[in-house]
């Protein structure tokens, strides 16, 4: 578990999206946040207030979170030397970088000095065991995409936010760094050992209460060939009850892949439900998410509209329209 | 890559199914044995001639290796004076067991005084990219499995031995520690850190002539769920032009999973094909590969018979009938 609340460091974000790993825990969990730190030549700005790093301190923050990308995959020397800094103040470094923090020399001295810990969230900390397959209580929602990025994550993280509104049992399960870093604990299963990834799902969404809802985060696509054992791997080892799928209406290729097209949304259940079958016969497609961020109001509604009459599903963007439906979907499972 | 020839070392197993990685060897790469080292209470026997390690040294082996299973997943002091004994002599080791060599001090110690190299084929040694997609030159076939175990490295193997009897160009490619300590080489796919499966599957089948089959060991099974994210990775890294559907009519139920049944052979080629054709549109599925160890010749004959005549497709048991008929199926491609 990595000790909250958190000061989001921003460094020299050349703008929002790229600190959008802070972004996220500020949308998701903002009760964790007590400020952001932001570096000369900063432009990204996630509406925490900002503050020096003993001002942080000093109001109980105790983990200085990396939320941002860095350039070129190097940690540059003006951010190590703020980093350095704040494990001599008292905090501890928690970063989703895949260059890591325990790599660093500096880093690496001062915390043995100081004591702090140096949470690399992209490193897996547990051995997971092999997927045994056997069925689990409670109940499981895995958000499936038409491509990797349109908004599985966020998915999850909004039907768990609705159902915790609503006094149901349920809990978000983060399987990336950022989903990781919003809760302080999960899987980070794109750098788990191929033959423990289905264990790690199992592992990570254990025995729970009949009326309990994990809400499995969702990683890559089915049809995206650089990530589609991860993906395969959640389908199997999270045996979800209940598939939303996610899709991004304006892509015009799989993200990475120029010449590979996306699935139509029927493509995508089609080909999800039977594989989800096999490791839980009962699983259902109970709704579709789609991210309109880059449509207008109107256009959104119609579209989700649209696919709504199409598939028969409840659709909406979750992130404009609320969670609601899906929610009121998985109630009657 | 690992020196031939080798002395297949078969320590004291128990019986033949625990000596079955050198008997692979055996099988399949005969020219590469030198002779067989058994140790007091060994029971199993591969066909190679019994030797003492001085005199296999003397004949020219070069890599002692470690072809059988051992218990409790422990490398027991008898095994380690003797393996230890090898390098002292002059030769490498090589293992694929899940407790490493270089974990033992003793083999450790002993390689870094002689020189000796310590080959643990489970370990991936190289840094393998993120899968890109792009479409290679040349030809190759993947064998998928309606579950784990059911002949599919014999099936690449076979067909790779028929292309080379009829002077075609072809390659075998391992993913798994028998097939490595086989050839010498390969990807230990069930090792590899989940992002970089498909992309290591892309670097173990690179460009090759138009007219070369590249044929892919497959790894589990779609209906596998502890490791259907491999095969999947296979499926798309490896970008596959001809599917061979790989079946063992006598399972009752998933390797190591009760209560999981095996899919029909028609179930697996429905998943399987629109899959591999999200990585390679051209995909076919080419011919089906029959495991018939459990069954009499008339029997064996007449399922493969029956199985032709219901699928449509070559059928066959490439191990007992040879592969003959599955290569002319793919020389049409």
């Amino acid at each position: 578990m990595i000790r909250t609340p958190y000061l989001l460091f921003l460094g020299d974000a050349h703008d929002n999206l790229a600190a959008k790993v802070a972004q996220g825990i500020k949308d998701w969990n903002p009760d964790s946040v007590v400020g952001q730190f932001r570096m000369e030549g900063c432009n990204a700005d996630v509406g925490a207030p900002d503050m020096s790093l003993q001002e942080a301190y000093d109001k109980g923050a105790r983990t200085l979170v990396v939320g941002v990308a860095n350039r070129g995959g190097v940690i540059s020397d003006a951010w190590l030397r703020v980093l350095a800094e704040a494990m001599e103040i008292g905090f501890d470094l928690a970063s989703g970088l895949h260059n890591l923090l325990r790599d660093e020399k500096l880093l690496k001295a001062t915390s043995a000095r100081t004591g702090a810990t140096l949470h690399d969230v992209r490193i897996p900390t547990v051995a997971y065991p092999i997927a045994n397959g056997v069925k689990r209580t409670g109940k499981r929602c895995l958000a499936i995409g038409t491509d990797c990025s349109v908004g599985k994550m966020y998915t999850g993280l909004a039907m768990d936010a609705e159902m915790q509104k609503r006094g149901m049992k349920s809990t978000f399960r983060p399987t990336g760094q950022t989903g990781i870093l919003i809760t302080g604990k999960g899987v980070p299963l794109d750098a788990v050992v191929a033959d423990f990834m289905a264990g790690a799902v199992e592992w990570l969404t254990p025995d729970a209460e009949a009326d309990h809802w994990d809400h499995i985060e969702g990683q890559g696509s089915l049809w995206h060939v650089s990530y589609s054992g991860v993906t395969m791997a959640l389908i199997h080892g999270g045996q979800p009850d209940a598939l939303i799928l996610a899709h991004e209406p304006t892509r015009t290729h799989m993200r990475g892949l120029p010449g590979f097209g996306l699935p139509k949304l029927e493509e995508l259940r089609d080909m999800a439900l039977p594989l989800a079958r096999i490791a839980n016969p009962a699983c259902v497609v109970a709704g579709v998410s789609v991210n309109t961020k880059a449509l207008g109001d109107d256009e959104a509604l119609a579209l989700c509209a649209e696919i709504e009459d199409r598939m028969g599903l409840p659709t909406v963007d979750p992130y404009r329209h609320g969670a609601a439906r899906l929610v009121d979907a998985l109630s009657v499972i």
